[in-house]
Formats: C-alpha cells, sequence, structure tokens
C-alpha cells in the first residue's frame, strides 16, 4: 500500500458534544459512552485531527469516568491551548463586544427594578424570576468565560471547524470567519468523513 | 530664521479636561471657557498636535456654545476618529475584558437580589440605592462606550499620549501601553511644552 496522503482537516470540539443530553445520545447514554463512542469512530479517519482547548477538556473531565476512557482519548482528541499571546482580535470587535455589554447592563438593571416593584408575588418567586430574567439577558447569546475565548481563537488559530451548540460562541465564530457546526449534525459529518477516508483509500490502493 | 524642527508630540483628549468642572477650572470656568483658555495656550506651542476622536468631540458639543469659540478649533484640534478596521486588539486582552464583566455581572445579580430582599426600606429608597450600586459594579473602571474604545485607539494609532480621568480608559492605556496623563495635570504640561518650545526657537534663532 502507497502512503497515503488526504487532505487533513482540523475539528475543535466544545464539551457539550458530550455533555449535553440532547446531542450526545448520537454517541451514547451517558458522557462517558458518547466520548467512547467519539473516539471509536474517530479512530477510523486518520486524516482529520481533533482538538479541545485544554481548559475545554478540564471541564469535559468533571463529567466523565476518566479511567473507563480508551488511552485512544491521548492521541485521537487532542488537548491544545490557543496561542493567546501571538494571536489578535479586529479592533472592530471590541466596538461590538463592548455595545453588547452595555445594553446588556441597562436591560440587567431595568429586570432588578422591575422585580423590586413586583411586591404583590412571594419573595422567593420574584428572586427566582430575577435570576432567571438577569441570567437570560446578560449571559445568554454572548462569550462569558475564558473557555469560551479558548474555543474560538483555538479554532482561529487551527483554521478548523469549530463544533458547539453554544449562540454566544457561533455569534463570535462568524465574526471571526470561523467555520461552525451544531453538535446534531457531528455524528453525519464523522460519518461522511469515514466514507470519504474509505472511497479514498481504496483508490489508492486499487 | 531658519527652519524649525522640533520633536513633534501628539496628544489625545478626553473630554472631561473642559466638561467636569473640577479639572476645567485650570483653563476657564464655563466649558467654552476653558476650551478657549486650551486654545490661546495651545497656539503657542505649534510642535504639538492635539487630537479628539470624532465621537468624543460630539460629545463635548453638547456642552459648549459653538458660536462662542474662535476657528482655531478647527485647525489646533484635530477630530480624527481612530482607524478601526485596520487596528487589532492583542487577543490576551480579550480574556481580561471578558472575565472582568463575568465577575461584574455576578455582583450585579447580588446586588439586585439584595435589593428584593430590602423590604424594610421603602420602594423608592431600594430603588435609587439599586441604581447607585449597580452602575458602580457594573461601569465603574471598565471601558464601557464605544466613545471610550474610540480614545484608547486613538491614542495607540498616533502614539500619542492621552489626558484623561477616566479610569477605566486609564486601565486600558495600560493594557495597550498607551502614555497617559490626568487632566489636573495637563495645564502644567501645556506651560512647560510653551517654556521648552521657546527655549528651542531661541536657540535656533540665537
Amino acid at each position: 500500500m502507497e502512503h497515503v496522503r488526504l487532505r487533513g482537516e482540523k475539528v475543535v470540539l466544545d464539551t457539550s458534544l458530550f455533555v449535553n443530553p440532547e446531542v450526545r445520545g448520537d454517541f451514547g447514554g451517558t458522557p462517558t459512552e458518547a466520548l467512547e463512542g467519539f473516539l471509536f469512530l474517530a479512530a477510523q479517519i486518520p486524516t482529520v485531527e481533533f482538538y479541545m482547548p485544554s481548559s475545554t477538556f478540564k471541564e469535559l473531565l468533571n463529567f466523565i469516568e476518566p479511567d473507563k476512557v480508551s488511552g485512544d482519548l491521548l492521541t485521537i482528541l487532542h488537548q491544545k491551548p490557543p496561542s493567546k499571546h501571538e494571536l489578535f482580535c479586529p479592533a472592530v470587535l471590541l466596538y461590538e463586544l463592548i455595545e453588547d455589554i452595555r445594553e446588556r447592563i441597562n436591560k440587567g438593571l431595568r429586570i432588578a427594578e422591575k422585580a423590586v416593584r413586583s411586591a404583590h408575588k412571594s419573595e422567593k418567586d420574584i428572586i427566582q424570576d430575577l435570576r432567571r430574567q438577569y441570567r437570560e439577558a446578560l449571559r445568554d447569546g454572548i462569550i462569558d468565560s475564558k473557555e469560551d475565548v479558548d474555543l474560538i481563537l483555538l479554532a482561529k488559530e487551527l483554521n478548523a471547524l469549530l463544533v458547539t451548540a453554544d449562540y454566544g460562541i457561533i455569534k463570535w465564530a462568524e465574526k471571526f470567519g470561523i467555520r461552525w457546526l451544531l453538535p446534531n449534525k457531528f455524528k453525519d459529518y464523522i460519518l461522511s468523513s469515514i466514507k470519504r477516508y474509505k472511497i479514498e483509500t481504496a483508490d489508492v490502493k486499487g
């Protein structure tokens, strides 16, 4: 068999693929099983490199039983922090971030004021509603942690496909010109990659 | 007299210099007088170029009476927006911004919860305290408007000295390696520049 040189594709994975019950089902019933299921399939496509930022991987460890996961994890899912001191962000994105946050902060205050004024409800209900509405207003659809920034910068650095269900991360992937995929399409992506790899290696052998 | 070539220094000005009652006193009693006072002194140092981002200048116009300001304004205080599509921000600063905002958002929620629970006070007092504390937690010491970003990027682009009293802007000037000066030192800076200019031109003439 000749040495096979196929197009190398890089993919950066978020934890939601294994942790979120709505999407991990494609690969396994529990986070550990989903990770194993992914590794089993990923091992069949040596042309695709899978990455996860170290910070995201650390989060993942909280959900899986490391003893039950095969050593393939270390060679198939590469842990790599972004080269954060070498990367730059277009300044114009700074404006968008600051304006977005400014609007959210104002909205947060209006929510808080409304909560103070809603005297007809029980304190417990008021606090519960406040928390939900406040978090929705200030956190949803925004990158709000260093893990989020890691995912975006690593995908940018590697020119990789970013697999995530986080709307805030997707919005920034769009700004940075990063290709992205929702986790519920990821099994199809893997199976298609396996099929293409088999066809291409068969061509080379033939 | 020979053609004089002195070191050109660039200075970016915030509005606080003319608007903030605590600092504008160095130049005049009202914002309009302070601006006139500045222009009178600035006209004596052709070696220093003064800039203000267009967005900041627009804010300044809300405080001054344009009819009463000399046309020197147009040739001495240059209005220039930063070249925001050509500038980049080190990605590592994105982490600091996101982490800072994350902590502030959490603090904002705690303040809102406390307000809901402070039933012993009148609603009016509660709302008043809430607004003050919330703004302190979420806005103080942070760049929170596109005018703030304009000041930082323009100073960076021009490699200029940034004159501002805003602590959030100063914090970012430090991150970007921008020289900064508090407005209450600015008159001394101007007077010293005038003195040095006179000495240097006298040397050239002599």
